[in-house]
């Protein structure tokens, strides 16, 4: 137990009240930022920090005021678009109100979403915002609850958790925009996810792990139903090959002699694979292949045809839950909330009728 | 003092050790992850750690052991698609090797990386990956070495810091492609960057904080004058108005009387802005404008023009970077290295000879 970690500073606070010619309970006080002190006396405190070149131990300080003042963000895919302008939004929040953000990347696997939240954790944050990978693989939320750790669930939701959750309009929205496409005349449609096959039996949607694709996928099923389509001509495209990516069940799906007319993009990365294929292919876009994609990306207004897009409030849906986690933080105990934000059609110019 | 942070779990090493009928020596061995004990032992303990809903503390585990097996990134921007792709490859290493990785985002803005070093240090990582947002304030940083804590400098140097540092050949390629530029007829050129233009003064590259846009703005320079371009001609295009952002610079930039003809992009952000306001203003590119961008970020293949694009090796830069992170936080003593990544051309369709 002798051997120190490198990191934590060997200036204590009882050296700093001794330079500053303070007592330590003023010195804490100070450094802690609770209680009262008078200017004055803070003032030399914290040069005398500085000075020292004091850090703070965080556990120390969250043992003591039962606050590390950090919040805990696991992404599902730090390469996405739609997670970096979350992020950003979170921080915004937290920062105006005193937090600092870390942040974990969960690559959309639950086993790993686990361990970076138990990571998390264990760095005494005071509570977390988390994208679920998995609408089923929930025990180590389970666990956090009950330990009472605060946590907002970000943009899907787990009904049986009964946890602070925000989501958009996902079913509304996907069976609108699908009824647009039948609308214009298409009668063979796709839904593209990048969600593996194996999480999905025959039927599609029951088993998504993914809240929010699964609801996408029940209201394009949905809609497509209602619009007298065979379900047969209503496909939902998954990954079926992980390792190779995404690419292979696009390839498949646009190669078939009876290929779509339509396509509903679950997320603007999937939208740009289809794009580049179809571009690989001459599919000519629209006349022979319309598409609309969920997520405003911001490089589908300068493609040629600029490409409809189903716009998610990403940043109000991430300054919602940052909000509502630092309630949480600060004592808030009204019950769960669960906040439902309405998506936008932005229309361009990737929806036609079927030649 | 008696006030307990909410998430430090209630189960203690002992009481796992005494759930499992082991001692707390050896619970706490297998808990940790270091020293021997039997499989059958191990099992045991792990099984009533479970039972129990042990959590490690983080700070225990680290004191006796001196390691937390976290390793920080502070990353410039969240929303920019290169970081994203150094997190999952610092990630991929980390993981291969025990560690786990948690994130801050600056902003670019050094007040928030400073701030974002300390929380990471609070939270006891064994070590930093950090990507400057300044090459001038590096206080936080130089503490950091006084500190004996591990640091990689991830894409930005700073020569005084004698500190492990990748990055790409900026200087090198920004110059062989401004000289591709001049060669294709062009001699009213711009260098287009995000960086903001307090930072700098009416010369130019000297005051830019960020080290891989400032060399290569060096680059640039370098390439024009050589070609005999006149400096008036040679364009340093800064974002002049951070707060609407940088697109005013850029509209400032393609309203005047006599425009550039080809534009260098900083990266692909800038470009895609470019990209935007030209399709605005009915520029015809490449004919009217030739454009070339720093990173080959996914959407350059897809625009008409598909956008010829400085490919810089970013998966390789943060493998190097964690791989030499873990190298130092496993005892290696080695001087200081830096790394330099040759980037690579690849050319498409938005470079043709001025109208």
């Amino acid at each position: 137990m002798e051997k120190k970690n490198l990191h934590s500073s060997s200036v204590t606070v009882a050296d700093v009240a001794r330079h500053a010619n303070v007592s330590k309970s003023t010195a804490a006080r100070v450094l802690g930022g609770y209680g009262v002190t008078s200017e004055k006396v803070r003032e030399r405190v914290q040069a005398s920090a500085k000075a020292l070149k004091y850090r703070p131990n965080e556990l120390a300080r969250s043992m003591t005021t039962g606050k590390s003042k950090t919040i805990g963000v696991v992404v599902g895919d730090i390469e996405n678009s739609f997670f970096g302008i979350a992020v950003r939004s979170i921080t915004d929040v937290a920062n105006a109100h005193g937090f600092n953000v870390i942040l974990a990347n969960s690559d959309e696997n639950f086993d790993v979403e686990r361990e970076a939240v138990n990571v998390l954790v264990g760095k005494q944050v005071d509570g977390l915002i988390v994208t679920p990978a998995s609408r089923y693989e929930i025990g180590h939320l389970e666990n956090l609850k009950s330990e009472n750790c605060k946590v907002v669930l970000f943009d899907r939701e787990i009904p049986s958790l009964d946890m602070d959750t925000v989501v958009s309009d996902d079913q509304e929205a996907a069976a609108a925009v699908t009824k647009q496409l039948l609308d214009a005349g298409h009668c063979r449609l796709a839904f593209v996810t990048a969600t593996e096959e194996k999480d999905s039996d025959a039927d599609g949607a029951l088993h998504i792990p993914t809240s929010s694709v699964g609801r996408r996928i029940e209201g394009f099923l949905t809609a497509c139903n209602e619009g007298g389509i065979a379900r047969e001509d209503s496909l939902i495209v998954l990954n079926s090959d992980p390792k190779a990516g995404l690419g292979v069940s696009i390839s498949k799906m646009l190669d078939q002699p009876n290929r779509p007319t339509a396509i509903l993009a679950s997320d603007s990365h999937v939208a740009l694979e289809i794009f580049k294929q179809a571009q690989e292919r001459n599919i000519e876009m629209p006349s022979q292949l319309s598409l609309i994609a969920f997520h405003n990306a911001d490089w589908t207004e300068v493609t040629r045809p600029a490409i409809t897009v189903v716009d998610q409030p990403v940043a109000q849906m991430g300054r919602w839950s940052a909000e509502q986690l630092i309630k949480r933080i600060e004592g808030c105990t009204e019950p769960a909330l669960r906040h439902v934000m309405k998506m936008k059609v932005i229309n361009r110019q990737s929806v036609v009728p079927p030649a």
